[in-house]
């Protein structure tokens, strides 16, 4: 009987904890899928609650996703000593609290067999520049697979059919994901392991960062615009996002990743681009650059943490992302050779105007 | 002194000899722009006009591009006569239509320093399959470029910022072509002729109908829908995306077309279909299917036929590409290995219901 755990309890996480609880094959694994639960108080209810009371009593999430009934079977914990057990833990934390991954392995006793499953998105840049599965594998010394595709969290949560992309390492992990991952709704592929799969969840973000940012300025055109004499459209908004594909493309063949070619058309690559483009959270962030640009004029530098504020403590990826990236870049002097890169980081962390886009078009 | 002439009157040639009228350089070029147009006559302002009276007298053309105010110099004519000075001759004429080429090489006495550009999109089966630029020049005998990119047409006529490509022959077009068509708001690349970029023009549209489709079924979820247990949304969309942007890739690379994936980068290529799936004609008409099936259902084999209705007889090119692209693999018992092409095909002019959708998924 193998215990399952999901490491982190944000959107993402708590929507592939339900998953993989709702009709989980119980003659391979234990009934309870537990999810760890970073503990907080909120109100809820007119009461202020613990957050892991909340999910274990009335089987919701309030803070990450409200709307969604779990199954009754995901099991909130907030003590990693609760994880002693876990057989295939699932890594589901933002890209900065991945080093935790060290800890829960140390509680799980190094236990040899241990399966472990990557699904955050990200860049670590310590040293070296990692992908989230190389660093929690470089972490414990045990390999790690990795799951990306075009998976907004809500819709998977409301069951919305979706295609998503596992990274293997061998047959019995190939089995073991196979038996957890796979819904009639969720459609999986498997590929051998290979890091270029979380590299385009990490840069992807980027890009549709870039691609809300141009939205923004669309909507906000004929308001108040120093550039107004220049007008953004749909062909607009493509030239960003073919300069971004092109710019992914060059890294990954530039930094040696392997496979970039052939992955790029699987659903970890284009699609979940594109989705992020339309839906994604990088994406409506960047859009609210141009209200966020007005209200932080006097202050610069500041306009990532007022962006970071308005999502109610949730990670906006893309603007980590690409702060990892130009700083690695900058170490070795390219940071000119990625021009889109350098443009959103630029009007986040340099100049928090637009003059930047302006100059990108 | 070089006579510049679009053939076409639909929004695209309309706004492209609205552009190129704009600013012509005139050291180099006549100073209007002659625009063919199949006269018509409508109802405009209460009175029934022709149609290239409104626009020589009042310089807009109410049947395609009603919103918009076209530079004086564009000037309408409706008989080939009137091309015979031609030395530029743009074809912007729905593929269907493309054969009139000949008759107006006749009339410009088959000069020989005749440039012609192709701006059509779409492909012709006649004995062999070709693109518009390869059957114009095949028509008659001599070299046609091509220009295709993410150019939403009424966005280029506001002077939404664009980019484009241009497959050019030879130096000497190149510098005319660059003369004519660069714009502050139009950002022109020019790459060496390849037929490979009208490939991406025409298959595109296949892939943004299907888009639509998935769509038009998002919307109309809940309502009366027989596969309601099935719930699509952004994440199923982009599998259609991704399955047609390899079905594109595999078409190119068996067809023999060559550079398939470096144009793919381009603006012909992801950008022009993204746009499309945004933005364009025949995602709309995609989107419209699900009301279409309804009121069709006792009349197998008309959905087309009432979706071009719906378009006021602008052409759908998707819907005619799909019908030829379906004829010329089968004519070769490829139909099968091309799935999405077959979705399509089979829901417009087979089934006319929504069951090759849901098989498809």
């Amino acid at each position: 009987m193998k215990h399952v755990a999901v490491l982190g309890c944000g959107n993402w996480g708590t929507t592939i904890a339900n998953l993989l609880a709702t009709d989980i094959d119980v003659s391979i694994f234990d009934n309870n899928v537990k999810m760890y639960v970073h503990e907080t108080e909120l109100e809820f209810e007119g009461k202020t609650r613990k957050l892991s009371e909340i999910i274990n009593n009335l089987h919701i999430n309030p803070k990450y996703l409200p709307d969604v009934k779990l199954s009754e079977n995901v099991v909130a914990v907030t003590n990693f000593v609760d994880l002693k057990n876990t057989d295939v833990l699932i890594v589901c934390v933002p890209h900065q609290f991945l080093h935790t991954v060290r800890e829960v392995y140390e509680v799980i006793l190094k236990k040899e067999e241990l399966i472990v499953i990557n699904l955050a998105k990200g860049l670590v840049f310590e040293e070296k520049l990692s992908t989230p599965s190389e660093f929690v594998s470089h972490l414990i010394n045990k390999k790690c697979s990795t799951l990306q595709g075009a998976n907004i969290a809500h819709e998977i949560a409301n069951k919305v059919v979706a295609e998503t992309l596992i990274g293997y390492h061998d047959e019995f992990e190939k089995r073991i994901f196979k038996s957890l991952f796979v819904k009639p709704y969720f459609q999986v592929k498997f590929v051998k392991y290979n890091p270029t799969i979380d590299v385009y969840g990490a840069l992807k973000n980027v890009v549709s960062f870039a691609y809300g940012i141009i939205e923004g300025i669309i909507e906000s055109q004929g308001k108040e615009n120093e550039h107004d004499k220049i007008v953004f459209g749909s062909n607009t908004k493509v030239i960003v996002l073919r300069r971004g594909i092109s710019e992914i493309l060059k890294f990954i063949e530039e930094e040696g990743y392997k496979g970039g070619k052939e992955l790029f058309l699987e659903t970890c690559g284009i699609a979940d681009l594109i989705v992020s483009c339309e839906k994604g959270r990088n994406k409506q962030c960047g859009k609210m650059v141009c209200e966020a640009v007005k209200s932080c004029q006097s202050e610069k530098g500041m306009l990532s943490d007022i962006l970071e504020e308005k999502f109610n403590g949730q990670k906006i990826q893309g603007m980590d992302t690409v702060k990892i990236l130009y700083e690695y870049l900058k170490s070795k002097n390219r940071q000119n050779d990625f021009l889109m890169i350098k443009m959103v980081y630029e009007l986040l962390f340099e100049t928090c105007d637009l003059s930047p886009v302006y100059e990108f078009i």
